[in-house]
Parts: C-alpha cells; sequence; structure tokens
C-alpha cells in the first residue's frame, strides 16, 4: 500500500508521500514515490504514484527519459498531466495484457503538481485510466493510496486559505494517524514545501526511521489527543 | 453505508450504529441496525447489521421469529454466533442466485455479541460467509461497514482494561469523524452500553439530529483537535 497526499493552497502547494511498497507482507521495500522535474527559475513538476510498481516506475522512466521534449517542455501544466496521462496509457497498453492474464492489478494513481512560469500553481489527480481531475479552492487537497485514516484530520484543519506551516504539519499527523493504523505505510516520509512562485524547490525533507521532530509531533498529538479525550464529558444515560 | 462498531472490555461491551442506508444517493433511508434479544437475568443478545438491506432484514426476522427455539435457547454465545452464521447461509443460498444474476451485492456482515449465565461477555464478528471471529483482551473491539475514518481514535484509547464511560464516549468520538467524512454514515445514532453480569440492558441510548450531547462532544472534539494542532511545533526545514 502507500499514501500520498497534496494541498493546494494560496501559498503554494505541499506534497507529501510514504516510502513503503509491499506485494504480500513477506515482500516489503522501501521506494520513494515522489518524483521530481525541475528547471529552476521556470518550472518545478512533482509527481506522487501509487499503485503497481512496475507500472509507476514504468510511467516515470519514460517521462524522465523524455523530459526535455515532454513534460519539461510542456506549454502548460495542463498539458504536462495530459502527458503523464498518456504515458501511464502507454505502459498500460504495452504490459495491461500479460498482467491480465496472471489476474495482477496493475493499476495505479498518480498526484501531479507544481508551477510553471505565468501560471498559478496548479494540482491534479490521474486515475488508473489516464484522466485526470484539478484541485481547486472548493475541494484543495488530493489523496491517493490508503486515504481514509488520514483524511478526517485534514478535513478540519485544511482550507484554500490554510498557511503552508499549517498545511504541511497537518499532513505530517495525517501520515502519523495512517501509520498508526495500516501497516502497509511507512517512514520515510517525502515532505515537499513549493512555495507560489519560487519557480524552485525550497524546502524538501525526509522523514526517516527515529527522526526527532516526526517522533515529537507524533507524541505531542497523541498526548494532546488523550488531553482532549479526558476533557470531553461522559455520555449521560438519562 | 453503514458504521458498526462493538468493543468488549473488562466491564462489560459496548455497542454503536447508525442508521443510514442507502441504494445509491438519491434512495437514503433510516433503519436501526441494532437487535437486542433479551431474557431478563439470564441474557443479553446484540446484533449489529452491515450490508446489503435485504439480507440483513431477512437474517433479523428469521433470528427473531424463532427466536424461542432459537438464539434465546442456545447454550453457549458460541452456539448462537453460530446460529446468526447458519442463518445467514440460509438467507444467502434463498436469494444469492437471483441477485448474483443481476450483479446485485448482496454480502453483509454482523457484529454479535452479550453474555449468557454463566460465561463472560462475549462479541464475534461474523462474516459475510457465516463463519466467524471471537474478540479478546488482545484486539477488544470489532468494526463493519465504513470503518476506516473512525479506527485512528479507537486503537489510540480503547484497551481491554478501558472503563465503560471511556469506551461509549470514545465510539461516539469514532463515529463523529466518520460521519464528517462519509455522507453515507449517518444519524441516529444506536448506543448501548453493556455491563459484565447485568443480564439486561441497562444503558441504551440514540442520538438524533440536533442531540445536544452528541454536537457537545463533535464541538468540543473538533475545537480541541484544532488546539492541539496549534500546539504541536511546525515542521523545520533545516
Amino acid at each position: 500500500m502507500t499514501y500520498c497526499v497534496a494541498a493546494l493552497v494560496e501559498d503554494g502547494i505541499v506534497f507529501a508521500s510514504d516510502s513503503r511498497t509491499n506485494a504480500g507482507v513477506d515482500q516489503i521495500a522501501t521506494f520513494s514515490k515522489m518524483n521530481i522535474f525541475e528547471r529552476p527559475a521556470e518550472r518545478v513538476l512533482v509527481l506522487l504514484t501509487a499503485g503497481n510498481l512496475a507500472t509507476t516506475q514504468g510511467v516515470t522512466s519514460l517521462l524522465r527519459q523524455r523530459a526535455e521534449q515532454g513534460i519539461l517542455a510542456a506549454r502548460s501544466l495542463f498539458d504536462a498531466a495530459t502527458l503523464v496521462g498518456e504515458t501511464l496509457r502507454e505502459v498500460v497498453s504495452r504490459d495491461g495484457a500479460a498482467l491480465q492474464q496472471d489476474k495482477i492489478d496493475f493499476g495505479c494513481n498518480f498526484i501531479f503538481g507544481g508551477q510553471l512560469k505565468g501560471e498559478p500553481p496548479r494540482l491534479f489527480h490521474v486515475y488508473p485510466q489516464g484522466n485526470f481531475i484539478e484541485a481547486g479552492r472548493d475541494t484543495p487537497y488530493l489523496q491517493i493510496g490508503e486515504t481514509k485514516y488520514g483524511k478526517p484530520i485534514i478535513d478540519r484543519v485544511v482550507r484554500f486559505d490554510s498557511g503552508l506551516k499549517d498545511v504541511a504539519k497537518c499532513l505530517l499527523v495525517s501520515f502519523d494517524s495512517t501509520m498508526r493504523s495500516n501497516l502497509s505505510v511507512g517512514l520515510p516520509i517525502d515532505l515537499l514545501c513549493y512555495e507560489k512562485d519560487a519557480l524552485r524547490v525550497t524546502r524538501r525533507r525526509r522523514f526517516a526511521e527515529g527522526d526527532a521532530y516526526f517522533r515529537e509531533i507524533s507524541q505531542l498529538w497523541s498526548a494532546g489527543l488523550r488531553r482532549v479525550f479526558a476533557e470531553v464529558p461522559d455520555v449521560t444515560w438519562g
């Protein structure tokens, strides 16, 4: 499994992804699911991937191999997202039949976003079929993979006018909740905070096993929830 | 969709279920999913249901119709759970073929628990195939339906040695999180707190639309989460 989430707000976009992949419980490995395509002062594109690892790696490898004429040359983020979708369709049409024969689920989902000079930051969810939707003011965040455990806190905190600091913190808390309830989502977490109009990657951090900050928010959050819980009045039975 | 949860602790069992059913977004209705079979001073049995409404109603109607010779006569909670599973298989074998033909998902899950005189309280999850598992000290709670949004708070709070008051409160908070993230789970919530060795229903309450207590915990929880969130330090980018 996987958990990836990104939120588009007034001041930029925050991206976060875990790094655990598994094909059964006895085949667990670590792969980053955050792919960055950057041409400083011109564009920053971030691709988060969930689903069949061979498929997602196939797509990212092709995108990287063809980047100069491909997503680094695309004239808008919409065109770049279209290219991601088309590349996914290409990989699926190449590998799909063989995998389907063995009943292997080869589907995958992408979160794709960033900014091109001359455009505002934009954020997309590319579906297994290659089509996609774009986040907006009303629904500023997108999730793929194991999305449910970490959704309640985002629903409570993230708005389009939330500050980047709060959003970054919130996505980490969302990961903490997810990792407590689902073993197949695991550290390291890759976090990237893209500041609107920076047109380069300025804030990026990896939270690995034993990371002091991540342990601290995990403990503070846990202790805080217990405190709030204790303050809520007991049920009266009338 | 549906959300039902029950937790077996040292002092008894707390059961909670929502009341929303839907067959598509334009066919939403209210049905209680909590069924109680009681013979005061001898046994209390509670059945929570999730899944295809015709199937779950078929099972509960047959169980009730045959209760005197059936689950009210069963010699143990294990035997009663076996009867629930058998009745489910009977309904599925009667209706399954016709439903399968029209590709209708007729599966359902049950949480079934309570106490018979001479036994400790026991709690089971009956699967769509009619087999079942029993909760225990290590995993004291069971969920069916839309389980994920409400799981993190239970994972943090409920232990086998938790008090009934805390468990009742926690299950309500778990419902609050679920209802915020999934529209297909809705009020009223039926809550039943069975006190070990009572052998009768003593604490039962329904939280309907506008219930003052439920609104209060919902607001306090929301405000508390925001407060704790504000206390967690911001991410440092190094």
